[in-house]
C-alpha cells in the first residue's frame, strides 16, 4: 500500500466530463484520484483508504480533459488567417503548397515547427493528430519537438506522387521508401508521439503508393489518415480518377486503408448511406472541421447523422483550412453550423437536431480521445490529460452552476484562462525551446 | 497658420481603411493627419506645409479605422456564453429577461455597466449602439460611464407594454413619459453619447406606445433602433398581430419610425423583396449579427442582397444573442456565413456571391460607421476613431503584405495586438472607474 500511494495523486477541483455523449458528469469541488498516468477514479470525497493521499489543492476552478484535435496541418500553422478569400485551388497554389516546400529545409522546419508545439500547448491541445510534409527529416523533427514538450500526438510524413505541383511532388518509390524508414525510426522512439500512415487524399496518390502504403500500415500496425468528402468537386474528381469504386469511402477501403488499422479522416460532408455504414462497420473516425469547412466554403458536415449511425466523430482545427487553433473555439463552431444546417436545410432538419454544448464537449474529449485509446474522460484507466481553468475573469455578478462555467469558458473563455496542462499524468510546462 | 497647427498630429503607420465597399484603401507607413477631431488627409509622406506637424509614431504598426457595434444588449453583457443550448422562449425567460429586470437596482447597473465599457474599450470598439434597460436611471447610468471612458454611442431607453413578463413590462404611459424624461436630461448632455428610441420589438409594443414613441423621435430629432425579422416564427407573430399590415416593415413604417429619423433594425433575416426595397428608400440600416443569428437558430441573413439593393449595413455583436464582443469576431463570422449560405443555399448562390474580408471590414468601419456620420473611415473630415494593432506576436517567418496582415489579425488576433485606441482624436485610456 505505501509503496502505491506514493504515486497517487489527487487533484481537486470543479469536475466535468462525459462519459457518454452528451450528458456531462460534475463533481463540484471533489477529487480526480492518478495513479501515475492513469485515474483511479473520481470522488466527491475522498474515501478512507486514500486519505493519505497527496491533494493538489485546484478548489474552485475547473478540471476538463484535455482537448483533442483530430487533423491540423502543421506546416500550414505560419498560414493561419491568410488567403481565406480565395478558391481552394489558388489558396493552395498561393499558399499551401510553396509553405509546405520549404520544410525540406529542416532549419526552417525546426523554427515553424516551434511555433506549432508552443501553440497546441497554449490552447490546451494536449493530443493531436497531425500532418507533416513530404519531408521525411522534417516530420522526424516536429516529433521530437512534440516529445521534448511532453503533448502527445500521431504525426504523418505526407505522401503523394500525383497531381501534385512539379516543386511539391514525390517519386512512387521514394515516397514508399522514404514512409518505411520514417515509420522504421519512429515507431518505438516515443512514449506519447507515434506515427501515423498519411497519403493526403486519393487524387494525389497513385494505386501503386496506396498498395505500398497499405502495406506498411499493416507491416508496423499504425494508423491512417487522410481527407474525404471535403467538397463537391472533390467527390466528382475521385469517381472520375476511380470509375471502378462505387464510392470515395470504398477508393480507400479497396486499397486497405479504411479501417484495417486505426483510421481518421478529415471532413466527411458528402457521403452515402453506404458509406456511412461503412465508416461505422470499419470504426472509421470523422475528423470534423468546421471552421475550415466554412473558410473553404465546403459545407456542413452531417455530424448528428454520422453519431446515429455509429460513426466515430472528434474534433479538428484543420489548420489552416481552419483558422483557429482552440478546440473551444471548433466547438462553438460545430455547434453553430448544425444550427445553421438545421435552420437552413428543412430536409435534414425534420430528422436531425443540432448539436448542444455537452455534445461538442464530448467530441472535444472523448469524442477524439478513443483514437488514442483510453482518452478524453476521467473514467478508471483513462490516462490522465487534463485542464485546469481558472474562469474567475469571466465570471459575472451572479452565481453560476458548473454547467453554466464550462459553457460560459467554451464560448467567451481563451488561453488565457488555462492555468495548467497534464497529460498522461504529468504536468506540462509551457515549451521553451530556445 | 500657427495657431492652426498647434492642433494638428500626425500619426504615421501602416494605414488600411476602406473609402468604398469591399476595397481596401492602403499606406504604408504613411501618415494620418488630424486637426483636432478630424481627419485632415493620408499622405505618403508629409506635404511640405505640413513638415513641422507633431508625429505620434506608430512605424511599423497597422492602423485601422475604430470598430463600430450597431446591436448590442448592454444588460446581457454578463449573460454571454449562457443558455445557449435553449430555445429562444426559454432563453428570454431563464436568463434575458430576469436578469434586464435587475437593473431597476441602479447599483447593479453601475457595476455592470462597468463591465460592458470596460469590454467595449478591450475589443477596440469605438462606437456602438447599445438597448439599455426599461429603466432610465440605469441607462442614463450606462451613458455617463460611456461618456467617461470617452467611447462613443447612441444608447436606449428600452420600451415594452404588452406581450412581456409580468416583472419586466411597462405601463403605456409611464413608458412614454419615462422616455421623454430620458430623452430631455440626455440629449444634450454629453458630446459623444446620445439617445437612441429603442422600441423592443413590435411583438412587444402595443400602437399607443409606439405613436408616442414616434412623436418623441420627431419631437427630439433622435434616431431609432429595434428588432426587425429576426426568424420565421416571429414574423409570423408579427403578421398576426398586425393583419393590417403588409409586412413587419411596414408595421414600424406606419408608425413612423422606419427611416423617419436615422433608424437600425437588427437581423433582417427574413425580408421580402418590397420589405428591401422600402429600407433602401428610407435608409434603414441593418445590424448584421451573425453570432446571435448561428446562437439562436435565426438563419443567415441576405447581406449582399441587401447590399445591392442599397440598403445600408453595418456588424452588430448582438450580446448576448451572440456571444463574442469583438467586432473582429464578428467579420469573421459574417464571411463564414455568407459562405455557408452560398454552399447550403444553390438558389441564393446562383445570385449572390458570399462575402469578402475587405468586404466585411467596410461593413465593420465605414458601413456601421455612417450611423453616426463621418465615421469609420480616414477620409477627409471623418472622426478620427482609430485602432493601433500590433501584430509583432502573429507573424510568422514570412514577409507579409499589409493587406495580408489585417486579413492575419481579423482571423487569429485578438484584443491583445490592440495597442491604441482613438475617438473623435482623442487617445482613449482604460477605464478605470474605481
Amino acid at each position: 500500500m505505501i509503496v502505491i500511494n506514493s504515486i497517487l495523486k489527487a487533484y481537486k477541483g470543479n469536475i466535468i466530463f462525459t462519459p457518454e455523449f452528451g450528458k456531462y458528469e460534475i463533481v463540484e469541488n471533489g477529487y480526480i484520484v492518478v495513479n501515475d498516468r492513469l485515474v483511479q477514479g473520481v470522488y466527491k470525497t475522498l474515501p478512507e483508504e486514500l486519505k493519505d493521499t497527496v491533494v493538489v489543492d485546484y478548489t474552485g476552478k475547473l478540471i476538463v480533459p484535455g482537448f483533442v484535435d483530430l487533423h491540423f496541418h502543421a506546416p500550414q500553422f505560419v498560414n493561419r488567417g491568410l488567403g481565406i478569400d480565395m478558391e481552394l485551388l489558388p489558396w493552395l497554389e498561393t499558399y499551401t503548397f510553396p509553405e509546405e516546400a520549404k520544410y525540406i529545409d529542416t532549419e526552417y522546419a525546426l523554427k515553424a515547427y516551434k511555433k506549432v508545439v508552443h501553440e497546441l500547448w497554449k490552447q490546451g491541445t494536449t493530443r493531436a493528430v497531425l500532418f507533416g510534409t513530404i519531408h521525411k527529416e522534417a516530420t522526424k523533427i516536429l516529433m521530437d519537438l512534440i516529445d521534448k514538450s511532453g503533448l502527445s500526438a500521431y504525426v504523418g510524413k505526407v505522401n503523394m506522387d500525383r497531381n501534385s505541383p512539379e516543386f511539391y511532388i514525390e517519386n512512387t518509390e521514394d515516397s514508399i521508401n522514404d514512409t518505411e524508414d520514417f515509420l522504421t525510426e519512429t515507431i518505438n522512439k516515443y512514449d506519447l508521439v507515434k506515427p501515423i500512415i498519411t497519403p493526403r487524399f486519393i487524387p494525389t496518390c497513385t494505386g501503386v503508393l496506396m498498395d505500398g502504403l497499405s502495406e506498411l500500415a499493416s507491416k508496423f500496425n499504425v494508423p491512417v489518415q487522410s481527407h474525404l468528402s471535403e467538397n463537391r468537386g472533390e467527390v466528382e474528381w475521385v469517381s472520375k480518377l476511380h470509375p471502378e469504386a462505387s464510392s470515395y469511402s470504398e477508393v480507400y477501403n479497396q486499397f486497405r486503408m479504411f479501417g484495417k488499422t486505426p483510421t481518421v479522416m478529415a471532413h466527411c460532408i458528402y457521403l452515402s448511406d453506404e458509406e456511412i455504414k461503412l465508416m461505422a462497420r470499419n470504426n472509421v473516425f470523422v475528423a470534423h472541421s468546421p471552421h475550415s469547412n466554412s473558410n473553404l466554403i465546403s459545407g456542413i458536415a452531417p455530424i448528428r447523422k454520422l453519431l446515429k449511425a455509429g460513426v466515430p466523430v472528434g474534433l479538428s482545427s484543420d489548420i489552416s483550412g481552419g483558422h483557429n487553433a482552440s478546440i473551444a473555439s471548433v466547438m462553438v463552431q460545430a455547434v453553430q453550423v448544425s444550427k445553421l444546417k438545421w435552420v437552413e436545410n428543412p430536409e435534414y432538419s425534420e430528422f436531425e437536431d443540432f448539436l448542444s454544448t455537452p455534445e461538442v464537449f464530448y467530441l472535444a474529449t472523448k469524442g477524439g480521445g478513443k483514437f488514442f485509446g483510453n482518452v478524453g474522460s476521467f473514467e478508471k484507466d483513462y490516462e490522465f490529460d487534463a485542464l485546469v481553468i481558472d474562469d474567475t475573469e469571466l465570471s459575472d455578478l451572479n452565481e453560476r452552476s458548473i454547467e453554466e462555467r464550462i459553457q460560459r469558458y467554451i464560448y467567451i473563455g481563451d488561453d488565457r484562462q488555462i492555468l495548467h496542462r497534464y497529460v498522461a499524468g504529468r504536468k506540462i510546462e509551457e515549451p521553451k525551446f530556445d
